[in-house]
């Protein structure tokens, strides 16, 4: 029997024989991450343990990038925890002042992760890297704390829907509509515990920053990770990022899916997920004419220089409706430097945008863009629970760089060509 | 008997004859401001008096500076309040989205404010205008709201204190230095309910953004306004504010003076106000050595094109310690692109500096930059009062920009001309 690309790269960390789905790996992770909500609590597991060191400097990344630059006294004394243990462990990548990015969008761009590692991270969106081939899944700080000590951890061998995109898209629809189609399909929870494995024509064309959009969201049917053969673009990407030893890596012809789903994006409308959960999708259209407060472009879903692009593309020569607030955050210091260098952010200030620093902000109802009750917002994020952006009563769309751009400007929900 | 400025500007807002210093004034007011944290207090009591328009829509600014992009549900809220308002109103001046500023650089900069002008805001730095030759004071928010419905407020007319200052300075020192050095000349309370007027070569050589940036701390002194002759460089700036009927303004020979306060600048070195109050000030070389973990560059006092060319002298070709998160808010959108197009971005961004919007931010202990307990922080803001940027256990330094910039490359307090 064949092999899923899950199961090769979990077999690859492992001394156990994989055979089939549900067994229970002991596996070796090639990198642990915490942020600065989740790093303080795997310290205190970590510390609770009786550990005193950490497995590998080299292998812990402690990433603040969700509260920073800090919004209040609390998330300043929790980045101080993290900054202290960071210095007591001599943990190398420690992030906080002006090279701190959003973790999936930094660690990627740095090399810290690719192909073929195991990743864990205490954050859901750690999936993001199966966009490069890794294995990497969010999982509770308590066990990721346990992870930094040891070096190991366990998995349950998730079974794996396949996901086959094909066709060419139309303009102003990418990657993050292939994704929310995809969760409109299966449901928050259609993928629980399982494995989404990508491939088609349709992906062999997307980039890796497309694919890491896709990977991003896996968590968002429920899935473990959401993961992509490694090709010669993964390669090349893994390369100029300085990450060693990535080699190609495809499943077996003969590998064993629960489920092939087929996505066909030839005639694809841009993808809106509406309140209040992400497979509550429907195509642009029918969602267009409502008003909106605020757009949000940025995050680890869509806050990489190709999302910046799109966005700009948008932007160039219009003006945001002065009714709305558009927040522009490239995801890392290097996105952002490049959006200079492009003359992105010229395009951005010029339309009315608001240019912040690297951060997850409002995202997650951090800061950098709360919502009132009564507001709505469109943004290029990856949620939109009940109360995640701010208020109870606020309503939160997703959707790709382009239509939150092209809203931003109509001051209502648009799509796109029709701007 | 002559008038001094306080004295002359009054004037032209009151029927009645101003004959000394502590009589009672009613004075039409050219503008009334508020900001998100005050204006829905003033909206309140506007409310409470029955009030159901402003007295006039051109006069009346709000601007949602302090704690925007909304940082949390409470702020979005408070912003919401202000918009509603706004909207009702009809008020022309109405700040909240991409065209948001700090409030003392966003209405001197559009010409909202401007010389001879009595304007008054629910906000201590209010005085700001003093730089332009307006007598500008913060108010109690119920009071602004009075003045909001009726144009008009009362005023003790205040006695003066004449400041003279003469003399070159050295590198590195400018109008902060001054104003700081004052400050611990006549401490917090020195100038009480008195007005401050600048006069002498020292003051004639600085731009208005300097001038600018010593009114904006004569609350510091507890002063009331702290006010500049209007000479040919304040019409140059007014006009091209685009401010309207500005005319040169000079105290008369023999206005009354309380006191009369000579500082030669020719020999000061950089200034610091050190913990915890802004007129406990020495010279730079008497602090240096200090840890920081923050350096910030910013606010009403030095946030304008000036203080970030002033911080970008010192930080290009360097880099700031990587322990310090050195944090670079140009106070409004025009001075955020002119940052871009001068290569002051690019210079703050190889540094390793955050760049954040436009926004109060950290100096009032808002957002974007907030102390845990034990940390150190230089800033180029205007109060460094326990627990205002956040922890009553953290410390925050006063300085000028090159101050804060060069320390922020050490990773401690230095004088630049020593880095």
């Amino acid at each position: 029997m064949g092999h899923t690309l899950a199961e090769k790269i979990l077999q690859k960390h492992t001394d156990q024989q994989i055979t089939e789905a549900g067994q229970i790996v002991q596996c070796k992770v090639s990198m642990v991450l915490a942020n600065d909500i989740t790093a303080p609590l795997a310290i205190k597991s970590f510390k609770a343990m009786g550990a005193t060191k950490v497995f590998d400097q080299d292998k812990v990344s402690l990433v603040c990038d969700h509260f920073t630059p800090n919004k209040d006294i609390d998330s300043a004394e929790q980045v101080k925890v993290v900054r202290e243990f960071a210095e007591e462990m001599g943990v190398t990548h420690y992030y906080e002042c002006g090279d701190v990015g959003v973790e999936h969008a930094l660690l990627p761009e740095k090399g810290i992760v690719g192909p073929g590692d195991v990743v864990i991270g205490a954050d859901s969106h750690t999936c993001t890297y199966g966009g490069l081939g890794a294995f990497a899944t969010g999982m509770g700080s308590t066990d990721v704390g346990a992870a930094m000590a040891l070096g190991e951890t366990w998995f349950k061998v998730p079974p794996t829907i396949k996901v086959n995109i094909t066709g060419k898209p139309k303009k102003f629809v990418g990657a993050k509509d292939y994704v929310l189609n995809q969760i409109g399909q299966l449901g928050v929870s259609g993928a629980l515990y399982k494995a989404l494995e990508y491939s088609g024509d349709a992906v062999d064309d997307l980039s890796i920053e497309g694919r890491m959009t896709i990977a991003n969201m896996a968590i968002e049917a429920g899935g473990k990770v959401g993961l992509f053969p490694v090709d010669q673009k993964t390669l090349d990407y893994a390369e100029a990022a300085g990450f060693s030893g990535a080699e190609t890596m495809v499943a077996d012809d003969d590998a064993e899916y629960e489920r092939v789903l087929n996505i066909d994006v030839t005639n694809m409308e841009p993808q809106v997920a509406c309140p209040h959960l992400p497979d509550n999708v429907k195509p642009v259209d029918e969602t267009s004419g409502l008003k909106i407060h605020q757009a949000v472009i940025g995050s680890c879903t869509n806050g990489r220089i190709e999302d910046m692009r799109e966005a700009a593309a948008i932007l160039k020569g219009r003006k945001v409706d002065q009714r709305v607030r558009c927040i522009v955050l490239p995801a890392t210091p290097s996105i952002w430097k490049a959006c200079m260098k492009e003359g992105l952010m010229e395009i951005f200030m010029d339309a009315g945008c608001i240019v912040g620093p690297p951060t997850c902000g409002p995202c997650l109802g951090g800061h950098m863009g709360i919502l009132a009750g009564g507001e709505r917002c469109i943004a290029t994020t990856n949620r939109n629970f009940k109360g995640r952006m701010g208020s109870l009563e606020a309503e939160v769309f997703l959707s790709n760089p382009s239509v939150a751009a092209a809203s931003a400007v109509a001051g209502e929900i648009i799509n796109p060509a029709k701007l």
